[in-house]
């Protein structure tokens, strides 16, 4: 693994991620056995336990140099009003459940398309919900990560395409205004999107709240890639990963990678082998 | 007064909106007396009067031919986002309740400058606010309306002017995107910015959703007339109430009309001769 | 034919957009033997002729009331800054060319597409370069109709999908703000986007400056339409083109309707058989 | 005056900022003889000199160490269509003959209000016809600069107040989206906005295009200010000038610094006295 007092990249083992449900404890050793820096934490299953029992985790996490991974939002930015509405309501005591508990780093994604609000009244619908839950995240001292999602053959499926590319996606983040809210950049959307080492070198660390890194399918055009078939990094070297971390590496990013490969493969092993084949590919890697 | 078979207005009695403070029980006998035809609900009592006893009152109302006003919106649109939040969520109930009383309009009015926001900025927070709001208003079968506030020595007062014009609020509500919303259209703002009756005869009924109507005090220049110091309508003849008016009724408004003149004179009259007065100057100018 | 003092539409003679060339003076000859109401103005030609003869022409037009139809906008608004400027700075001559000649409407398409505009700043240089268009052609009262295009085949071809839609569509005129600019409507393309004879039914007819009427081939899916490929309206009744004509005549549109099948046996017919079948086709329709 | 070498700013006479007019021959003289690292260029004299005139000149200029100041541009951002399109077709060969002589920084201002536009249309307006010469003047890598205007006694006296702080010119840079535009800082309008030296070391130095240094007059309110009535640089102390310079050597600013004073003590001046004076004010800031 890349030495992490020279790049700030922690690697991040999400069970979710691979399809793999271990457990959360399960996940934590895992997580300890195979060396990662950081672990997708389960905010449920910390809410379920004593304040003592979440220190005593904490303590083991911290013993072993495991930080906490970026978690998901409790907000669904694409809700009917009053569903947002009773959400974002609950988000002030869930973002400071977090902070508790150290977690700094929230993300979601945004949906590429829609059947019924045209690309302008997507924006300014985004803009300001963004805003509205990064202010309650800001506030808790949480960063606020979007990931924008690249597949032509996903954001091409409704009448009304919206933020599918880094470009965008930036354009979403200034229009917030807050310097809280950053980027969470996948290789697969940023391949898809047909985006350039030199894209990313254009960006400060601070707009970069977390990573993945995948790579694709052999045997498919670019615009017939699927996002929900992935593969691990450097599988088949469709993606330059390495360019991809390179760039990321060059801008001085800090903080969590993750693999996010939806691969059946991967979801029909054991867990652990699933885990140790992910350490493997991510240590090749970065 | 103007005859309602022909025009479609109802002169609404807000007790509020004159600074004086009979009673709900006594602003609802005031507006009997003195043949209004609508009088300003007041939700919170209504609330806390039993299922019967609403019933009983809105059969008095319906007797005397007495419709509601449009309510007030108990949502901040400028507050912080767990403020908002909580606001919105509580809102869903606030409209159902509405609904089962009758109340068909609720307004709010848009604050023209900030000293945080630049002008897209809020725009962006205000329109997505704003559907927010009447996503929930319109599932119950409620309007929404907003009212733009046209002083320069107020909206010059703070760094970003914002919407205090008839042409920037029909912006706002273009860029909320729903038939639901429409104007609350006041004389005294329609005066300040400069707007004239050819302005209003271009909108279409639907677009307004309430109207007031007030005079302004002479000796004043129109960029220094001060929002909270108004006259009944036609009092001074400073705003051509009567060409507002016409317009009004050529586009074929249906809906509550009421006076809000901020006035030191009335807020220190009896309630009883607060309201005659009012009604006189309604029935004047309708 | 469409009794044209009911309905106010009038057929117009393409021949461009027949795929065919019989030279204007034969274009002219074959819509009043066939009865069109209207033929599409060749400027370069009646810029060649002299006064006179332009005159001869007109009165010729006139005794068998034929009018104008639409002409095409000699701006690129796409195109480069310096090839923009030049090209608009031409307009105004042109402009108050078509006004001499009675031209009366100028119309252009929106592509809907672009690999290196993201839609938002792609609307904002649609938005101003239409303005600046429209000012010099509403000084010389020459409406400005925008056609949207609608096949999925098309607008998805590129990194970053545009205005395709209605609803888009008067989006970026709403936010051109000028009565002057208004819509080009083509059956194609209104099924291609999924609309209905009620989004039509919404419309003023003011907003309406022309219409192709158009039908789509059998045996492809509504996204697999290709542009270049369609079919005379009512030939094949995949486009419900009488639904559509009926909402117009509905909203009270006057101004001119035309073919544009940019079908292959039409082009590869004699001039006149072409012409005789698109009459037929159109009178059959309207 | 400050060392070249280690901070970057250039002082450039401006003999049309302050009020005089020696002659451009006369101006050279005056900035060599006062050590001026430049001199604001009259493109108009350059035009009508032979290009062995040019050269000479230009060499005696590099002999002293004097670069070229920025440059006006032959285009009013403001004005009605046609003119507009006749002087963006006039650019191409204007900015080459720029580039010809070396001239590398075009800027102008932004009117900070409108009566016929609200802030989102002129907005628009803006962007796009930024970006139209934007693309002339990057394409003769000339880099173009925008001065945005503070006085609250300058953008209030209109129906729409737009761009008039630091906040709102750089969202309408990111809405033009080309790295070739940057900002025109002046202290007066930084102080007029109630901005403060860390709004200027947030940005990059590639954001700043060219500066301004003044004064404001005691005696005022921040709000009373007037555009029209400033004060050399440091003669007051009203304006914290060495903050605002503290900040922008910190970000690393390379480009030409001037005196605009619109103040009629210097313009009664002999030219030689008041560029004497000028050069002694920027020497004691810089």
């Amino acid at each position: 693994m890349a030495d992490q007092t020279t790049d700030g990249f922690y690697t991040n083992l999400s069970c979710g991620a691979l399809g793999i449900r271990p457990g959360f404890e399960a996940a934590v050793d895992l997580a300890i056995e195979f060396g990662f820096g950081a672990v997708e934490p389960d905010v449920g299953y910390l809410t379920s336990q004593s304040a003592e029992q979440v220190e005593a985790l904490r303590s083991r996490l911290a013993e072993h140099g495991v930080k906490w991974g970026n978690a998901g939002l409790p907000v669904d930015l694409n809700a009917d009003a009053a569903t947002f509405a009773s959400q974002l309501a609950a988000l002030n005591d869930h973002a400071a459940r977090l902070a508790s508990y150290g977690i700094d780093r929230v993300g979601t994604w945004i949906r590429p398309m829609s059947n019924s609000l045209t690309y302008r009244r997507n924006f300014r619908r985004h803009a300001e919900r963004i805003a509205l839950v990064d202010e309650i995240l800001a506030g808790a001292g949480v960063r606020f990560g979007l990931e924008y999602v690249g597949p032509k053959s996903f954001w091409s499926t409704e009448l009304y395409p919206f933020v599918h590319t880094l470009a965008e996606a930036r354009e979403l983040i200034d229009a917030v205004g807050s310097p809280n809210v950053g980027l969470i950049l996948d290789t697969f959307h940023w391949y898809t999107s047909g985006e350039s080492a030199a894209d990313i070198a254009e960006l400060s660390a601070e707009e970069v709240v977390a990573v993945d890194l995948n790579d694709a399918p052999t045997g498919l055009e670019r615009d017939q890639q699927q996002d929900g078939q992935r593969m691990l990094p450097g599988a088949t070297g469709v993606i330059d990963v390495a360019g991809f971390v390179g760039a990321l590496r060059k801008i001085g990013y800090v903080g969590p990678v993750k693999v996010e490969p939806f691969n059946a493969e991967l979801r029909a092993m054991d867990p652990r082998d699933a885990v140790a084949k992910t350490a493997e590919s991510l240590n090749a890697v970065l």
